[in-house]
């Protein structure tokens, strides 16, 4: 098996693009990433595109030959669609990273993409709803902020914590997204703009839910032997890696529904892939599509026992400058949530975090960890970085 | 890299089925090749669903953890769907392939699905429709019928041909789905049926079109060191494979529409890899999505020379007696295409003739091919498969 590098990353604003296409938000991401790797599109290999609904939200499927063809590679390269969900481009890294560990490629490009706002809000509700299911569950009535107000309300049962716990995630993920302009709402929020906003699914109000965005991110991933003849240097490893399903329903899932068993999953094969402790990491990125699915988080890859996830923001120890910098790009809450983009997303600032590049600049950070979920957990992927 | 074995496989129908959602359909081609691997769903380590729209068919998306749940596998593997259009399955088996050959995994489920007919025909088509560029060259109007049409014209002007040769591939086709009881149409064809047929895009009539179509088909593989622990015998080897992407759009392919790229590079790195030559293939299986496809694949696959592969079934080469068996089960044409299932549903054939269990059984086949694609050919995949 051949080590894996990072060698360039991109990423677009996370938010409203009325004005483009998913196509120029993937073309964007994808030309930054090459760029920053100093290679040219000519020279990716195998292409892996993560995405979870273009054909519903903009009737375009096959985004493989598509985004192949507006990056001009022309070499009749492999190229190939992922979808696990909001899981879908984090998947699609994990199966890259393993093209190019097991010696299939050299010089791998992985892309997410989402482009949500082309539709108005019910409809993406709507279209989100189909990573639930659609036979045993959706027929309820229940969409993904009333699955996580589930989650929410089982922890809060079992274990305590309130709103006010739920409030403190979302004002530091805001923190964070306040010094990234590419976040969607770089803005700080104050517990009382957490209280004063509208209620969405008991216990959950709207500052509890990532937003609704359009956005795209890429990685370049390149062998050992390639990295060795680049002019480049400052590589980030991909050391480890890991990924997991469970039952789609979340009526069908262990006992415990406060408990993300794919994430443990994933985080384990990971850890032991990395041959390093939770001890040595030193920034994290989650899947906080909610302000409890960031603490849920937390307590499934181990870095807090069972019922104290919740009180880590509070205490201050995930803000970038905690013991445990969690989301410092302000997550999925503040930076964005455009679905398909957002596990490269997170892949992208662990680099920058161990790159020292940073906006909200972990000191001396060398080994990064992130957690992309899919539906209300149904999949996970957790892949571990070190700076080289 | 380790020797791939196919352990097992599975299909149901391809057809309409009103009374079964696409679950039921994977869930029965799964257990089939379960059952046939000899092993238990929790002895698989890794699944690969091809599918290409479910959620646009029946609004379910995710569809790995839902397939993981309904086969109570149980142990949080990995599980993913790929997506690349018609070629959804080839590229998902591919990967698949690829995975095991690497040593991720020993026992790896692939299966592909597709429900359609819960749509009308025009909702559909518009699908369908999806899988070719939704910016410059849908506006037009343009659907896969015509697509494939444009092809045929451009064929018929550069090298000659004409619909009675088309003609002559689907009364083949259907003269093999006849013998085949998964078919959706095992009815044979006559010249004065498929010239009273309506038209559907000039040149292709209603015979030159596959149907559309529910169904799923499933794949176990296993590697050589699980195969050795195995009490079944009679496998079939995975010896080579390749898969490429072109342009989306037809309109930016190399100047000439009636080669198919994609399939020459897939065919060429799947020779490669399985170190044989053409003339050592004993039956194959081509993606005829309509008639024109089977003529421009034996072409772009080499085993036919240029404007000479539309003659084949006319010339009687291609019936499963013939000097080059093509698609002996009925193929895409008349044994049905739901999309999704379609790659899987070519190697089903394939292993079945080289264990020499088909229902056209091509006599002492050893080596089989199979070819995969993707809307009008900016995706492929191609496997070639051996006896052992």
């Amino acid at each position: 098996m051949k080590k894996v590098f990072v060698a360039g990353i991109g990423i677009t604003k996370f938010g409203k693009h009325p004005d483009k296409t998913f196509r120029d938000l993937a073309v964007e991401a994808a030309m930054k990433a090459i760029g920053d790797a100093n290679i040219s599109p000519r020279d990716i290999e195998e292409l892996y595109v993560g995405n979870f609904a273009q054909g519903m939200f903009e009737g375009q499927t096959h985004l493989a030959p598509t985004i192949y063809g507006d990056l001009g590679i022309r070499s009749n390269i492999k190229g190939v669609r992922l979808e696990n969900a909001c899981a879908s481009s984090g998947f699609a890294l994990y199966e890259a990273y393993r093209a190019v560990k097991a010696g299939y490629a050299d010089v791998v490009l992985v892309l997410g993409v989402e482009k949500m706002t082309a539709q108005k809000t019910p409809v993406v509700t709507k279209i989100l709803a189909t990573a639930g299911d659609a036979i045993y569950e959706l027929p309820t009535g229940i969409t993904f902020p009333g699955y996580f107000a589930l989650m929410a309300t089982a922890y809060f049962q079992k274990y305590g914590g309130s709103r006010e716990d739920l409030a403190e995630i979302a004002i530091k993920n805001h923190y964070h997204a306040s010094n990234n302009p590419y976040a969607q709402y770089p803005k700080k929020i104050t517990i009382e703009d957490y209280f004063k906003a509208p209620m969405i699914a008991e216990p959950l109000g709207l500052y509890d839910c990532s937003p609704i965005s359009d956005g795209a991110a890429a990685a370049v991933l390149i062998s050992e032997d390639y990295a060795k003849k680049s002019s480049k240097d400052g590589f980030v490893e991909i050391i480890g890696g890991g990924a997991s399903v469970t039952n789609l329903a979340l009526s069908e899932r262990a006992e415990d529904i406060t408990f993300l068993e794919p994430v443990a999953v994933s985080s384990e094969k990971a850890f032991k892939e990395a041959k390093i402790d939770k001890d040595d990491v030193d920034v994290i990125e989650v899947h906080d599509c909610f302000t409890i699915a960031e603490a849920l988080h937390l307590e499934s890859l181990g870095f807090y026992k069972r019922g104290e996830g919740i009180k880590a923001a509070a205490n201050g120890e995930t803000y970038y400058d905690g013991k445990l910098p969690v989301n410092t790009d302000g997550g999925l809450k503040a930076k964005g949530h455009p679905v398909g983009a957002t596990g490269v997303g997170m892949a992208v600032e662990i680099v920058k975090q161990l790159r020292g590049e940073a906006y909200n600049q972990v000191e001396g950070a060398e080994i990064g960890l992130m957690s992309n979920m899919g539906g209300s957990g149904a999949s996970n992927v957790v892949l571990i970085f070190r700076r080289v």
